[in-house]
C-alpha cells in the first residue's frame, strides 16, 4: 500500500487575498467546489479577517456556511484574532487556523505585534475553539528565515514556539518558507528537530523560489513531513514582502508525490484543471504586480 | 571544508544547437569566457558534429583552437562519430565526450542506430581517444525512462551499458534524464545503482520539468552523484522531442548548493550575468518555438 501525504489547498485564501478586484461569490463557489472534486484533503477556504483591512475576504460567513462539512474535505479558515474566531464560531466552521511568526522583525511587520503578544493571543483563540469543539491549527510563518531581520531566525525559536503552540492544543503545526529563503539543507534540519520536540503532525509551506521549491519539499518529506500546503497554479503571494512569489503549485507537487510512488488522494487531471481555473481567475481579478512570477 | 560539486556547464552546445539562426564566432567566445570567468569547472564548449546537420557548429575547429587548455575549466567537445573524433583530435582538444542511449526507440530515432551499433561505435572511439591522450567521457541518453518507447528503459539495461563504456575507458558517465521524466525516487534509485556498478564518477544531466528538476537533483546528490551538468539561462531542448524544455538552470542549481553549504567554485553573481547573456542570445537567434519554457 502506498504511502499517505496530505495536501492542503490554500488558493482560496492565500491566493485570492492579494487580488484587488473583488472576485464574485458565485466564481469563488466554483473553485473551490472543484478543489474539493479533485480531491484536496484539506482546504483554506477564506479568512475571517476585517472585511475593512481585506475586501475580498468579506464573503467568508457565505462560504462558511455554503460549504458547512465536507465528507471528505477539511474546510479550514484564516481567522487573524478573537474577533474573526468568534465570526467563524458562528458561522459554523469546524476548524480554523491562526498565524504566528518566529521573527521579530516579520511579526511586527506583518501582524502588528510582538511574537509573545502574537503567542498569547493563539493561547486565547485556542482556550475559545477548545470551548467550542472547534479543531484548530497553526503556521509559524518565517520558520525558515526571513533576511529583512537582522536578529535572524534560530532553530531552537522556531522549536519553542512550536511545542508552545502544541502545548496549548493546536493540534497541527505548519512551517512557513514566508521568503522564499529556505534550502533543502535547513528545511531538513529544521523539520526533523520540530517533529522531535512536538507531538502533532507538522506540515510544510513553501513559496515558490525557481523550482528549488521542489527539493525542499523533498527534503521536508524525507524528514517526515507529510502534509504540505501548495495552491493549484502556484497562486499566491505575500503584499508585504517585496518579490515575494506564489506558493508551489499543487498540481505539480501531486505529480512529483505520485511518481514517487506516494498517494496523495487528489486527481491529477482535476487538480490541472483548477491550475488552469486559478490561473484565469488571477488574470482577470489580479493585477500584473500581483500575479505569480513562476520562476 | 565545505565538500565539493562539479558545474558542467552545457548551454554553448547544448544551448546554440537548437537555435536556428548562426550567433556569431565573437559572441560565443565572448559567452564561453564568461564562463570560465564565472568558475564552471567544465564547458561543453561545442560539437564536432558535420557542419551540414548542424551549421550552428560549424566553428568547433576554431573554439577548440581558440580556447585550448584552461588553467581551471575543462573544455570537452560532443563527438558524434569516429569522423568528428578525429577533426577534435586535429584541433587539438584534450577532452571530448559521445552521447549513448539506454533506449532502443530513442536510440533508433535520435542517433540512428541500434543500441549496439552506438555501443560499438562508442568503443572505437574511446580507442581513437586512448592513442592520442585524449580524455573521453560518455553520456547516456533516456537513462531515467523515455515514454514514447513502449519497452521501457530498465535500470539494469543502463547500468550494463554504464559498466561497457567504464571498461572501454570512458573516465566519466552521465546518466541523462532526456524527456524529463526522472522523479526523485528513480533518480536516487538509478544513480545508487549505477555508482555501485562502476567505478568512474557518475555525473547527472536534467531536464526542466516544472521545478521537479532540483528534487532531482537533490535526490542525485543525496545517492552520491557529485557533477551536474547544467545550462545557465536553463538553455537548451531538444529538437526531436516535442515539448522537451530546456536544461536545468546552472544559477539556480549553483544557488541551491551553495545555500546547503556545498563548494561548486562558481561565482554565483557571475553565472547570473551569464545567465542574462544566455537568455539575450536565444532571444536574438532562436525562435519562440525553440526558446525555453521555464514552467
Amino acid at each position: 500500500m502506498r504511502e499517505h501525504i496530505q495536501i492542503t489547498e490554500v488558493a482560496p485564501r492565500d491566493g485570492f487575498q492579494i487580488l484587488p478586484r473583488l472576485i464574485p461569490y458565485e466564481e469563488k463557489v466554483r473553485f473551490i467546489q472543484n478543489l474539493i472534486d479533485a480531491g484536496c484533503e484539506e482546504i483554506e477556504a477564506s479568512s475571517f479577517v476585517s472585511p475593512k483591512w481585506v475586501p475580498q475576504m468579506a464573503d467568508s460567513e457565505e462560504i462558511c456556511r455554503y460549504f458547512g462539512s465536507q465528507k471528505n474535505t477539511i474546510m479550514t479558515y484564516l481567522v487573524p484574532n478573537m474577533r474573526g474566531a468568534q465570526r467563524a464560531i458562528e458561522a459554523g466552521t469546524r476548524q480554523f487556523f491562526v498565524t504566528t511568526s518566529a521573527s521579530v522583525k516579520h511579526s511586527r511587520d506583518n501582524l502588528n505585534q510582538t511574537i509573545e503578544e502574537v503567542m498569547s493571543g493563539a493561547e486565547k483563540i485556542a482556550q475559545l475553539a477548545a470551548q467550542h469543539g472547534v479543531e484548530c491549527t497553526a503556521s509559524i510563518a518565517a520558520a525558515f528565515g526571513y533576511s529583512p531581520d537582522p536578529e535572524g531566525v534560530s532553530h531552537d525559536r522556531v522549536c519553542q514556539i512550536a511545542k508552545r503552540l502544541a502545548d496549548a492544543g493546536f493540534s497541527a503545526i505548519t512551517l512557513c518558507d514566508t521568503s522564499g529563503e529556505a534550502n533543502p539543507a535547513n528545511v531538513a534540519e529544521l523539520c526533523a528537530k520540530v517533529i522531535k520536540c512536538t507531538d502533532v503532525p507538522i506540515g510544510i509551506h513553501l513559496h515558490q523560489a525557481g523550482g528549488i521549491e521542489f527539493a525542499n519539499a523533498l527534503a521536508a518529506l524525507q524528514a517526515g513531513v507529510r502534509v504540505f500546503e501548495a495552491a493549484a497554479g502556484g497562486m499566491g503571494g505575500c503584499p508585504y514582502i517585496k518579490k515575494a512569489k506564489g506558493n508551489i503549485a499543487t498540481e505539480k507537487l501531486v505529480k512529483m508525490f505520485t511518481d514517487m510512488g506516494y498517494e496523495t488522494g487528489v486527481d491529477l487531471k482535476l487538480i490541472e484543471q483548477c491550475a488552469e481555473q486559478a490561473k484565469r481567475i488571477q488574470a482577470e481579478y489580479g493585477t500584473p504586480e500581483c500575479c505569480t512570477e513562476q520562476a
